[in-house]
């Protein structure tokens, strides 16, 4: 019987394969507004200074600080209002010894000014005239032109996944339209005799073909373009031209099952009869998820998955996941989300493999214990049960009920 | 001056709002393969058993387990292989007294079959008979039907949020539709005198509106549908105008700015012209992020948000968001990603208000540390420059330089 061969534990399979893959690829425009969740494909440099006046951060006045100095309750600076800097105009009053302007939160100071003193800090005398209850500092309630950034300062590195505040950051600066890594496509064969499309009625031996949606679900979550290429028989031919198809159109491709070492398993040899450098890695030691297929077609990764949902699901995670963003151009993917949680029974595993055990979440008395859930790794409802995965780690031999483990959540 | 009314803590808020709120709304019918992030509108029940026949987990041999009982290398059972079940065909064989037939990981058993051996576990003699090394127990690598769910079973709550491994689930037993909420349309109003649009070119005076952005990119992480309504100058009738088309358009509406205290200030009194019971907090104990009105109008919420863009960015996750799943029918929003960092330095606080500060991680000999980024809160790249926001307890009076905190990343 054929055996496994170049084991690697998950970070090594991911680093045997990274130097073969060059980074995406072609770049494209889209408007700011529209970039959530993109990597950038430049850095970016502020056109301008931010703000591009001195703005004032309290309702109040514009004054000349030196004006205030000495200022308190008992003592109180008297100043003459000569005009206010009304909301989103310039200012157009200069200011005198002795005087003082209204301003708005978010308003220009008058011309002169270099500090705001809040409302609160004054009492109105008449129309024209406040007294100023304490000094104000220069600089006070004000927000310096360029504070928030400077004209030429990098504000966002390439490779940057662009989050809500990266969009208001660009669009404060006026750039509406940003250059981004083209989503990386990710082509999906899903193999095997047994399985059908599933909205055709199956036949007893049959099963309805679920990885192919489950994979793409998981490429959309990580910023790509699933592309469900084939659902193809236990047949090297058909496999391979499947393949071909795929490498042709996509930026990666997964084979979902064949990934083992039986007769069935045509994935090792599919991809080493595409090209250079075929194969890389036949085996990773964690469980589950040992039978998987790391390699490289001209450039392009190939995977080959497990057909067990956890497995799958795992080996995702530790590889085709990070791929996706190092073809983005993506430093590292970034974190999944998690908790804490309180073991609720031991797991026992093997030093020298990574285990991956799902678990359920459960909340009582404030405490959250994490449940695992034992179900058999080639049962997609082990995961529908489950709310994240826990990793007992490769120099471990099992975790202890009443350790607290950090919990990928899912 | 007018004061702040009714200032709760930020659950107390939405606990307030919560009761006036019905839950969403239409339903509507998507593929499952389409439904990620989306919400059950119904508990959905399993239609047949999964498996629906008994599934070999091994590559072997299925047998009559009592024919293996008392197997030893030493002392093995002789069985007769009187045929195979080919993937994904039904079982056409039946097994007598010491028969047994090949079997695939995956495939049917042989009729009159409780077991499977796996191919490790025998010698093979010759085309027609293998000793079996080992017993087998009754049920061995075998997935029975119904094992992986039973029909009738529940498998997905109502308000669950869909993930990859539920439409691998519900595509397992032909289930190709789903319904679920529609998503909450968040209509956004962007008050301000100063606010151009960001393709505009700016004068002094004038600051690009980015709220309408950055909470846009925030209600479409929340699995909402914004829709930006209006930017509108601080002008009551015109902000009402834009309320009205917002709450006929909308689920949920959010202004931007224009939820302090002042003469500017107008969301309070919009809200309060619009109808019942219009107003319900004013100002929530954080900082910062206090100047927030929480509101409805006839069975929709209504959100002033504070200009601040960090501000804006705490009350949306604090309140908008729970609300926006709460109208899709979740018990819950989604947990967060969050990281645990050690705190480079100390972060003042007052006992009775939650503090919310963005932090940087920064990674060095293997320990990650959050580094408090306090620029003022309202500077866009406070947030472009922090990877998460550390949230100081209401009965802390600070958190200390070297304690471990949870930082929600973002």
């Amino acid at each position: 019987m054929p055996e496994f061969f170049n084991v690697l534990a998950p970070q090594a399979a991911f680093e045997a394969i990274k130097p073969m893959l060059p980074v995406i690829i072609e770049t494209e425009v889209v408007p700011t507004a529209r970039s959530l969740g993109r990597v950038t494909a430049e850095v970016i440099l502020s056109p301008e200074d931010l703000p591009a006046f001195a703005r004032s951060t309290m309702d109040g006045y514009s004054v000349r600080s030196r004006d205030t100095f000495g200022a308190s309750e008992g003592l109180p600076s008297y100043l003459d209002i000569v005009g206010e800097v009304s909301m989103g105009k310039a200012a157009d009053v200069k200011l005198g010894v002795g005087q003082a302007a209204t301003a708005y939160t978010g308003g220009m100071l008058a011309h002169g000014a270099d500090a705001v003193v809040m409302v609160e800090r004054t009492q109105t005398l008449d129309e024209t005239s406040i007294e100023v209850l304490r000094a104000a500092a220069p600089g006070e309630n004000v927000v310096q032109v360029g504070e928030d950034v400077r004209k030429g300062e990098p504000i966002l590195s390439k490779g940057s996944v662009i989050r809500p505040q990266d969009i208001g950051g660009m669009l404060a600066l006026g750039i509406t339209s940003v250059s981004v890594s083209r989503k990386p496509v990710v082509g999906i064969i899903s193999t095997g005799d047994e399985l059908v499309p599933p909205d055709n009625k199956i036949s007893p031996g049959q099963i309805r073909d679920i990885n192919s949606y489950t994979i793409s679900a998981l490429v959309e979550q990580s910023g790509g373009e699933p592309q469900c290429i084939a659902l193809v028989s236990d047949d090297f031919e058909a496999q391979r031209q499947a393949a071909i198809e795929g490498l042709g159109a996509c930026d990666a491709l997964v084979f979902s099952a064949g990934s083992s070492v039986s007769s069935r398993d045509l994935t090792a040899d599919v991809l080493n009869s595409l090209g250079e450098p075929g194969v890389l890695v036949h085996g990773i030691s964690i469980k589950p998820g040992k039978p998987t297929v790391v390699g490289a077609v001209d450039g392009k990764p190939v995977f080959g998955l497990p057909g067990n949902p956890v497995s799958a699901m795992v080996v995702f995670d530790l590889l085709v996941r990070p791929t996706m963003y190092h073809l983005s151009g993506c430093e590292a993917a970034p974190p999944h989300s998690t908790a804490q949680a309180t073991l609720a029974r031991d797991i026992p595993s093997v030093a020298g493999r990574e285990d991956y055990v799902p678990v359920r979440m459960v909340s009582s008395d404030g405490c959250v214990s994490a449940e695992p859930v034992f179900g058999k790794s080639n049962l997609i409802y082990t995961l529908v049960r489950s709310d994240g995965i826990v990793r007992v780690p490769l120099d471990k031999s099992g975790l202890y009920a009443g350790e607290v483990v950090n919990v990928r959540l899912f």
